[in-house]
């Protein structure tokens, strides 16, 4: 459940969206020109902010965000805008979300792999569990749905939309990583670092449980 | 045995530990809005400098931290306290400690959920517990205690109450994270980066043990 | 397929590859004095711009870089050319290449010895995989070579040769690191950004194929 | 083998020392006030620049370094000489060392444990072993020496002097850490990078052989 957006201007939201994927390549989650981020600038008719498809985000510049609309149409800025973009509206539209941040990194392409067959990840019992919205308690389990990769994106967005508005503001696509989105860019922001970090963890998990039973009392 | 405390002004200590916290995060200690971190602004009557509750721990301005009393009410700045002030407190009271550091930690969050069973985890033989206030050896052995986690932050305070005295300088709670403490800012930071170092460290041993046994003479 | 080179300045080329190279060791790819780095100042006559031998990568400033020919004889600046120019410049003429990248990661060292028996690497069905020039779906398999390592370089560069225009824009030298190159520096940092990424994810998929088999539906 | 030391100034000695402190510390090398830093500063009589005991190693500014003699006695600057002086002294009489690093890191604590019984760590066959000084290929094996760990640091150094001259420029105490030298600050360096480099990596290679046999041809 969404709250109402705040409205920051055009320019600071371009300078966070900007200073976002920085940040994100600097740990690691959007190495090569992996990944892909979008913010939305209204909703009436819907604009999205976002990077041209195929740069390296450590260094965009505000100005070198392009602007689409809510069919992934380019109305302003130069270059292309990723395929991917289907799969941001749909999440944009399911969910009402006001940012979406999708990641390549080192745990989400592991266990979207991993977990495929089981069409989820389950993550449980953790405290980090609560920085995900509604959530107020370590004691429950949310399920991220993991989808078979497509390169048909339409297919794919299709595909996903039943499941978003359950998921855990979080949805994995196998083998190629994390889309994590919230109300506004803060919000995406915070969703993203907890399941990345609960992505990490439940690798480090999956290895102690194999390797090391836990001690008695 | 807590020596006495250094008299920092007011504006040092809210730049100290906002510094504190933003290199917290850079280590991936905090992420999301895990986390939260204190210090000892005066004893008498109690008041604590803190982050207030739910904000990202990367960029806290010193102008940002909130004031708390004793039984954790916001007398100054902005924001809510934090339900965790009450442990906080109950390691100010029972230690003595001029700062409380509260972290989520990869290895933190794994292996408090690990020994929570055993109530405890054993560190032993090591050079870098003589990071630890009060050891001058490594051939010793020290006991975090592990307690369950509870969203009862009271209850959960009144539970660690009687084990905080014999701490290590730090405690854990299970599937959560780590809280380490100190006589003022800068031993709570050395203990925090001891104690995480030490956490990761056995997590390694757990490993590697498991795989391959050491080489003989 | 490498498309036309654009055609910067050299001081540009020169400050783009002084800044890849600091980056390259704030990642921990090319620790001590490891690892070498070049791009083509002009093809005809060959010249490349590089890091003379034995320096460390960390802070070389763009006027401490060498200008070598195509025998790998030193024209302008100041230090040695690395043995290694000759696996250099066989790349920059088998494949067209406009900028050479060599590391020495973790992932990369550790790999490279445990396929060399096998004589190449497999990746496969990751979307990472389309950060590789020409390839558009993350349904396919490369193969990296992998060369025993060799200190006569003219003896591995003539061994390598015939490998390189089927190789995915990566050459693996046993327990030594990765060459990765592209048309200009920007899409060599790209392919090394995303083979450095499917190396280190190959050696957790292979920790975590051993200790956990994936659930089932 | 020594080269003979080139001589740079007691302020670019200061500012070199304090500036590798704090890159050691972002590597995250010398958590808490773990490890000890020194370098050369005349021979006759011997003068050490060292950090101070019990400091954070990230901030030191040069003019806070102390300056020790050969029995370790400070003669300027403010603290106390870490009692570790005795081997950081032995290291440089012995092995005509121009600057000593000492870390606490994860895998340098950890295999200096594991290898204990045994006396020593071997390490063979990598590229990387060419980083340190008089090495010329990777087809060869050092072994680093390992001493059970002895607050007595007298005792210590006395039983690692014989040790030294033949030592890979590197010496573990077990369960505490890396001393690295080198002829002068930049090859301490290298030398630390390359180390923990091959012990990162020998850690790695160990998880490696127990869980995935290589391909074969």
């Amino acid at each position: 459940m969404m709250e109402a957006m705040a409205a920051p201007t055009r320019s600071e939201l371009a300078e966070g969206l900007s200073a976002a994927m920085a940040e994100i390549h600097r740990r690691g989650w959007c190495d090569g020109t992996g990944g892909n981020f979008s913010c939305v600038l209204k909703r009436n008719p819907l604009r999205l902010l976002m990077a041209p498809s195929g740069v390296h985000k450590s260094a965009v510049a505000p100005e070198e965000l392009i602007e689409v609309d809510g069919q992934g149409a380019v109305l302003r800025g130069e270059g292309k805008a990723s395929a991917e973009t289907a799969l941001h509206l749909a999440i944009v539209e399911r969910c009402g979300a006001g940012a979406v941040l999708h990641t390549h990194s080192q745990a989400g392409t592991l266990l979207s792999q991993w977990a495929q067959p089981q069409g989820h990840l389950e993550l449980r019992d953790l405290e980090m569990l609560k920085g995900l919205e509604g959530i107020t308690t370590h004691a429950c389990s949310v399920r991220i749905p993991v989808l078979a990769n497509d390169q048909n994106l339409p297919k794919l967005s299709a595909l996903a939309a039943p499941l978003l508005p359950q998921a855990p503001q979080g949805l994995l696509i196998a083998g190629h990583g994390l889309y994590a989105w919230g109300n506004n860019l803060s919000s995406a922001q915070r969703h993203l670092e907890i399941l990345e970090f609960l992505l990490e963890q439940h690798w480090r998990q999956l290895l102690l449980q194999a390797l090391a039973p836990a001690p008695s009392a």
